[in-house]
C-alpha cells in the first residue's frame, strides 16, 4: 500500500498545489503516494460554519474550537489507522531529516493546519496530535509548513528519487554540511575550479570535501558542529 | 515604494501559487507586495536549454552552472538594486523571525531557488548570495522554502495583519513557545478550560500564561530555553 497523506485545513484549495508538479507530482501520478485535502468548515455546526471563537482568559486573535476540529479529524480517520496525526505548530519539536525518513516509513500521515491565533490545547491532548514546528518563525498558516513537510517525505519514498546515492551524500545525512559544487566552465569570470576536483584523485577529493564540510559545519552551524563532534570524534 | 519580490528558478509555474491565495494573495492584490517569477531555463545558451553538468571531482546528481545563473541574476537585478540576493540552501543560516522581520522592513528581495545537487560555489561568491535555510530537512528544491520564506515576509509588511497585536504576542517575539490556547465549549469531551482563565483576573492570567510558556519552552525546547535564561535573568 502506498503513503496515504490526509490534510485537515480552511484552505483545501491549497492542496496539492505545487506538490502535484514536478518530483512530488510525478510520484502521486504514479501511485507512490496520494494525498487527500479535507475543509475542516464541513464540520461546522451553526449557520454561518464558524469554526473558531475568542480565546478564553482575553486577548487577540482566534481560536480553532476543540469540538468542529476534533469531529473533522475522526472523519479522516478509520478504526485502527495507524497513521501519525501531526499538528504544524511553531510550538513543535522541530523537523528534521531522520523525522522525515521515519515518517516517509511508515504508512501515512495525517496533518492538521493551523490558522487564527492556534488550536484549543484540549483537542490536541484529546486526539494526541504530536506538534511539529518545521522552523523558528511564525507563518500565516500551517498549510505552506505542511506542504515543506510532505515534500521532504515524498522525495524519501521508495521510486521517488531517481538516483539513490543522491539521497544519502547529502547535508543532515552525516551530520554535516554538504561541501561547495563546482561544474563547467572552468573558469568563471576568473575564479577557476579547485585544482584537487580536476586531480582525478578520488581519494585525495573525498578527504578535501569531508575537511571543507568540517570548516564550513564549524564555521556556520556551531550546535551541528558539537554533535558531530561528540558522535565522531 | 512596496516590497518587491522577484524569484529565480525552474518552476516559474510553482508561482505565486498558494501565495496568490488567503493573507498573502490580498496583500498582493492591495499590492502591499508584487512578486515576479522567472525560468533561470531562459538563460541557457544551447539548443538543449541545459542549465546543469555534471559536478566536477565526480559524484551523483548535477549541478546548476553558474555562468548560466549568473547571468539569470543579472537579468533581474537593475543598477543600484539594493535588495538583497538569497539562495535557498540546506547549508543556509537559519531562517529566524527576527531575519524574516528585517526582510520584511526593506525594500524587497531576490530569491535564489536551487534544484539538483546544488549551485556552483563560484556564483554564491561572484554574485554575494546570502544562503538561507528554513530547516534542518532536505527538499526536493528551493521552490517550497521560497514560498515559506515569503510567507514570513509578507505577513509582516505594514498593513497586511489585521490586528498587528496578534503579531506581537507570538511563538519566539520574546524568546518563547506560545502558551496553550482554550475557546469555547467550556467541556470538551470531559476537558474544562483551566479555572484561572475564567477568572477574569488579567494579571493572574498572564502569570499563568507566562509560567506555562516558560515551562514548555523548557521541556520541547532546551536551547531556546537556555538563551530566554540568558537574556532574561
Amino acid at each position: 500500500m502506498s503513503f496515504r497523506a490526509s490534510v485537515l485545513t480552511l484552505y483545501p484549495e491549497m492542496f496539492p498545489g505545487n506538490l502535484g508538479m514536478s518530483m512530488s507530482g510525478r510520484a502521486m501520478e504514479r501511485g507512490d503516494w496520494s494525498l487527500s485535502a479535507h475543509n475542516i468548515r464541513d464540520c461546522a455546526t451553526d449557520k454561518h460554519r464558524s469554526v473558531d471563537d475568542t480565546p478564553a482568559g482575553g486577548g487577540a486573535g482566534m481560536v480553532l474550537r476543540p469540538d468542529i476540529l476534533g469531529k473533522a479529524i475522526d472523519d479522516v480517520t478509520e478504526e485502527n489507522d495507524l497513521r501519525p496525526r501531526l499538528l504544524m505548530s511553531p510550538r513543535g519539536k522541530p523537523l528534521t531529516q531522520a523525522k522525515a525518513r521515519e515518517l516517509a516509513d511508515g504508512p501515512g500521515i495525517v496533518i492538521v493546519c493551523g490558522r487564527f491565533e492556534g488550536v484549543d490545547e484540549r483537542v490536541i491532548e484529546g486526539r494526541q496530535l504530536e506538534e511539529v514546528s518545521i522552523g523558528d518563525y511564525i507563518l500565516s498558516g500551517g498549510e505552506v509548513a505542511a506542504h515543506v513537510l510532505l515534500d521532504s517525505i515524498v522525495r524519501l519514498l521508495p521510486g521517488v528519487m531517481g538516483n539513490k546515492e543522491s539521497g544519502e551524500s547529502e547535508s543532515f545525512e552525516n551530520g554535516l554540511l554538504e561541501h561547495p559544487h563546482y561544474t563547467r566552465p572552468v573558469d568563471f569570470e576568473g575564479r577557476e575550479i579547485p585544482a584537487v576536483l580536476k586531480s582525478g584523485n578520488h581519494k585525495l577529493i573525498d578527504q578535501w570535501r569531508l575537511e571543507i564540510s568540517e570548516k564550513i559545519t564549524e564555521e556556520r552551524r556551531p550546535d551541528l558542529w558539537q554533535n558531530y563532534l561528540k558522535n565522531n570524534r
